[in-house]
């Protein structure tokens, strides 16, 4: 039994420092990694890929919109969604090529923030990005537009969970501004986690199960405690007899 | 006799345009295509790369500092050779995934304003900026860092002169401070590069002759004034003989 | 009879042109200065000051989004209005400080692109705007968010009209998308404000009338064609009897 | 006896945190805070200018070089001195601006990083730095071109040193590439600013006197050592019986 962790890595910019990359690249099998458009630069980049490298964790790029100052959590309309693809196209190519320089292959993509938010629910936009690179695996929520333009262009696909995240009735994550919706306690985030591997299913805020295929789960390392959450995600899922390993694509 | 027009192309910014591409790409042979770091933008990237590909001229990465108010010409110090080689790495893996994206090769890497010039003269930096990428030719002024670097490590090597500018006595441009730093009449200007390519030398200010292979001349396009000379120098050189064709790697 | 032309200037950046401001100043009589965040930087307002100082033009703000790369044109949500509040601060404070050093005091504020779109809807986001800087004249179009604000917080105020648009029935400038809805006939154009001018109120593309004090008019400099447009509405307004001015609050 | 101590605060950036601006703003009186350039952005600044007059602490700019990778840490050679006298004069607006929106005066400036190491060593600069506000106080170490430019215009000025940094015998800091270039032990440190202080002259690493006026002390909150620092220093300061209290010009 092979399950993925992943989580987003290399949000350091310049002379600022977010996260733990080292910690969690000691937890987790995939790394998704910022482009430089909404955080990370070159340098960053690189040292995020050297030590996923050195740690036998999957590369992937996790391009965002153009916004340093948002953190990419910002939407941006105004473009068209060929014109986010070439900005898409333009991040997983610098991605490429750096990956390549330390002698990591370069496996997955997963867009971040606002970015993936609105392909999640924009057909258009959701076949621009599934349009970008078809070798690379697409990681993707079950159920979104995103995942229906995968299927389509017969993508490398991988679906995800996200560890401490709580879901509505219609299969998306409930807001952050309503009550439970982000989970605190680690061992209650892990039981529910091994709960729908075991059923292959979402299990909603209302305890209704939406089955689907489940090959990665997402955790965050922002903060002590969301590290220390997937420390004991990882924990609890290798004494259920799941190995933790980089993400491979389904063949869908 | 073959001889290659090389140009800045795709120094366009979001709603700024600079120069005339369209125009400039019925001239040339190569184009040097801003990466977004000192000029251009993802969208940029894409049509100059897609005009490029239509008029056959072969497209080149032109990486410049992060300084897209200073347009690259603000000399930056305070990163290593190393940190500026990932900076380099980064421009010209977003350019290849875009050219690979309107299905045209990659064929160029020519470093633009002040890190040109910084390069030119250090040669760590040289070295590292030859490190980037083993394949795509590098294009050099004669006599300088780079190439020097670039013969070390065996790259594919193209020798510009530059069809505007009057040389020093030690192969280096004339300041633009002093008189005559810059030609402006187009005939006088292409005169005194066929004089040069019969030679195979750079003449310098003061009369002399300084030995080189030539394989490429440099020409601006921003403003109607450059165009028309390299309007000119095309017509000039097609008349005495050379066909006009991208730039090939010399096999140093 | 006094009127006012503003135009939107100092919207080259670093390396970049746009617009014919030189020859824009000596037709307008109020400019609207960009700030740096979607346009400008500090030369370029510095400059922009100096020469509508010069001029005896009236020198205004514009604010907008922080995104160069849209030219303020992209819809960014994800601030607060508190916090888009602070941002325009910063934009006119940085504004105020160039004026200064200059000796041109600075005479209105008016938002830019996007900006200026959401703020016209959206009662909140107007509110903080208008809340930014009592002092300033505040210039909008008649019956939107923004003038419902600035007539609530007792603002000094302008009212202003576009040459080139046309207006939907409710008002508001009827979509770029359809026919009809940008001028490009100088002379129909001046007839059209001249009417506007006269009857107090602004004429909707199916012949409605909507009465409203018009205290200023507002041309583009952005091409050749906006220029002459500008230029022969200048002239006409003059041989009407105009006298040309810099925006005065109305006293509301 | 009073005396000021100075550090860099707002150097938090969109999602990214530096420092720990709430813990330093209850030991140190007098705030440098970053302008949006190098660190900071609207935001920031304001919840730090709130902070620091919540806390009674003086509020001052902190302009830097236009470069947030860079932290304005690295050198950008190719503005004028009139260029970078108007990038700050934007960076000082803003921030008036924004102090001005909460309440509290701005009270001085102090140059960051490149910028300010620059101006200590270039006289035309550092009289272009002097010539953007005349009523803010001017932050100099003992010595260098900015005091002299200070001076010669008859701005008000505040002295200041280091209390982590070794002295050469020319009185500039000690480069931090040798031994002994920064101190990390708090109470050796607060030793040596005491023995400055009562000899009112900067002790070198060879054991020199330097004699000086010493108006404040610039500490550092970006790690939890130099946050431990500050607050030993001044406990060590009060027990000597200093009151620690914003900068004062000092009428030169």
């Amino acid at each position: 039994m092979l399950i993925d962790l992943n989580s987003d890595m290399g949000e350091s910019f310049g002379a600022w420092t977010m996260g733990d990359d080292a910690r969690m690249l000691e937890i987790v099998s995939s790394a998704n990694i910022a482009c430089s458009f909404h955080a990370g630069d070159p340098e960053v980049m690189h040292s995020t890929l050297s030590l996923s490298h050195a740690r036998g964790v999957g590369a992937g790029a996790h391009p965002g919109f153009y916004d340093l100052q948002g953190f990419g959590r910002r939407q941006i309309f105004g473009d068209s969604p060929a014109q986010i693809e070439r900005q898409i196209v333009y991040q997983i190519g610098a991605m490429q090529a750096l990956a390549k320089s330390v002698g990591t292959p370069l496996r997955h993509v997963k867009t971040h923030g606002a970015l993936g938010n609105l392909a999640a629910e924009d057909p258009a936009l959701a076949r621009a990005i599934a349009s970008v690179d078809r070798d690379l695996i697409m990681v993707v929520m079950p159920g979104v537009e995103t995942e229906k333009a995968a299927l389509a262009l017969g993508l490398p696909l991988v679906r995800e969970i996200y560890a401490d995240r709580a879901y509505a009735d219609n299969g998306n994550l409930l807001s952050r501004k309503l009550d439970g919706a982000v989970l605190h306690d680690p061992q209650q985030a892990a039981t529910r986690i091994l709960c729908m591997l075991e059923q292959q299913a979402i299990t909603t805020v209302s305890g209704r199960t939406l089955p689907s295929r489940i090959d990665s789960i997402c955790v965050h390392g922002d903060t002590p405690g969301t590290v220390a959450m997937a420390a004991a995600l990882r924990t609890r899922l290798e004494e259920q007899g799941f190995t933790i390993a980089p993400m491979q694509a389904d063949g869908d």
